[in-house]
């Protein structure tokens, strides 16, 4: 399981802050504290300022060697974040079925070799059923392979509306993401967590379960919180239980290490 | 998720000193800590002796009106604890691949129509593979069906083999449920969450988050210590998750009560 770490976003507020006030020590501890944790990625989000953006991505390549995961809805903004951008390995993050968004996002894919996260919806926002967020993702493949970008470079979201606002929801996205790996083998799946849980009381609890069924359905990555240590323990757990860890040493090593919390 | 609750059981020390002390109060605690902890079915296993499945059979009866689940792999053990039992509800826990041991429990659960637990598993132990344990339903499936056992009353139970052992057996225990969903609509899935632990560390981490796997993958019904309120928070959460729970009524009753563990 691929980690993503999300916690540098301008949506929140103190990172919102620390960028506006170009808090260059904010954002480094932020990307450090991640990486230390074990994120795969260091997801980057500063809004939809380019000026911001590039601040930001140097920034966190200042503190971390870690790749970035390039964050934005305007390819502008993501043009921009690549000029700056000096790692090997990167995800852009994201895309949706617009054909117009898919046309201007997908040279900067080839060019950079990148992975690309995909959302499974369209202009109308996000499906309530598994059918239309398959055909959302078959825009999207069909339109990517046509310009060049291979299957093993989309990483598909299969998107989560909250349960407590329909109670088939979960079911919903486990089984977009069993019909993408099924469809895409070569594709990749990832998620975020904590839209399940919209609305209800103890969140973690509800995401964390969540993801060990995501997983269980073929997750690939995971976009969260590395500095929460519950998650990320489930993240070696589930590893382990879908065969991904030989012998169960990644597990062991987390337990020795104390990494696993109960 | 239907919960049995395994704590009466003679393997336990303590539980077969008192069975052999004939220690009714005991007996009768963990009957009703169990039952008022949730559990909808009461397993109990007195280990080989006839009497003293009689005298459990009583004991247990007199703490609690949940079904009991008749555990004995013993056809005689079973008729005997089935001539004390008062109850509608019941389930006969359990039955493998063998066709004589079907022959035998077969008329008992026509006759009591009672649920059958039924192993995926022959005389030669549990298969490492996902055939051979749908071979074993299969055999199960059909002469039970000929002999009067509809598949409504069957509780099948893919097995679970340690993680530790072969990194293969979570997926394999998965998609055995899977497949006994797919192929028996009519039958349900049960497990019990221990055995996929086996010589790990921190097991209760690693059961729980099998269990959520489980339930993703169909399982109808779990054998677990219901005392344990971090599993029993998770039955909860499970069943809201899988669309079992509608508006999250009882996850937020649960939470209400504080009876939902983080």
């Amino acid at each position: 399981m691929l980690v993503i770490g999300e916690k540098i976003n301008a949506s929140n507020r103190s990172v919102g802050e620390a960028i506006t006030n170009r808090d260059r020590e904010f954002v480094e501890n932020l990307a450090r504290d991640q990486a230390a944790a074990g994120a795969d990625f260091i997801d980057v989000n500063a809004g939809q300022e380019t000026a911001a953006m590039e601040w930001l991505v140097e920034a966190v390549q200042a503190a971390t060697d870690r790749p970035l995961a390039i964050d934005s809805n305007t390819p502008h903004v993501i043009e921009a974040a690549l000029h700056k951008y000096r790692g090997e390995r990167l995800i852009i993050n994201s895309v949706t079925a617009e054909p117009a968004k898919i046309d201007s996002i997908a040279p900067l894919v080839v060019k950079h070799q990148a992975w690309l996260v995909a959302l499974a919806m369209g202009e109308g926002g996000i499906p309530d059923n598994v059918e239309q967020r398959l055909d959302a993702c078959e825009l999207i493949m069909t339109r990517l392979n046509r310009l060049g970008v291979a299957a093993e470079q989309v990483l598909f979201d299969p998107l989560v509306l909250p349960i407590a606002v329909d109670s088939s929801q979960g079911l919903v996205t486990l089984k977009t993401i069993e019909q993408i790996k099924y469809r895409y083998p070569a594709a990749r799946t990832v998620m975020g967590l904590s839209n399940i849980s919209y609305g209800l009381p103890n969140r973690e609890l509800i995401n964390r379960a969540f993801f060990l069924m995501a997983a269980s359905a073929g997750l690939d990555a995971v976009i969260l919180d590395p500095l929460d240590a519950k998650i990320m323990g489930l993240v070696k757990v589930a590893d382990m239980l879908t065969g991904s860890d030989p012998y169960c040493k990644a597990y062991i090593r987390a337990y020795r290490r104390g990494t696993l919390a109960d």
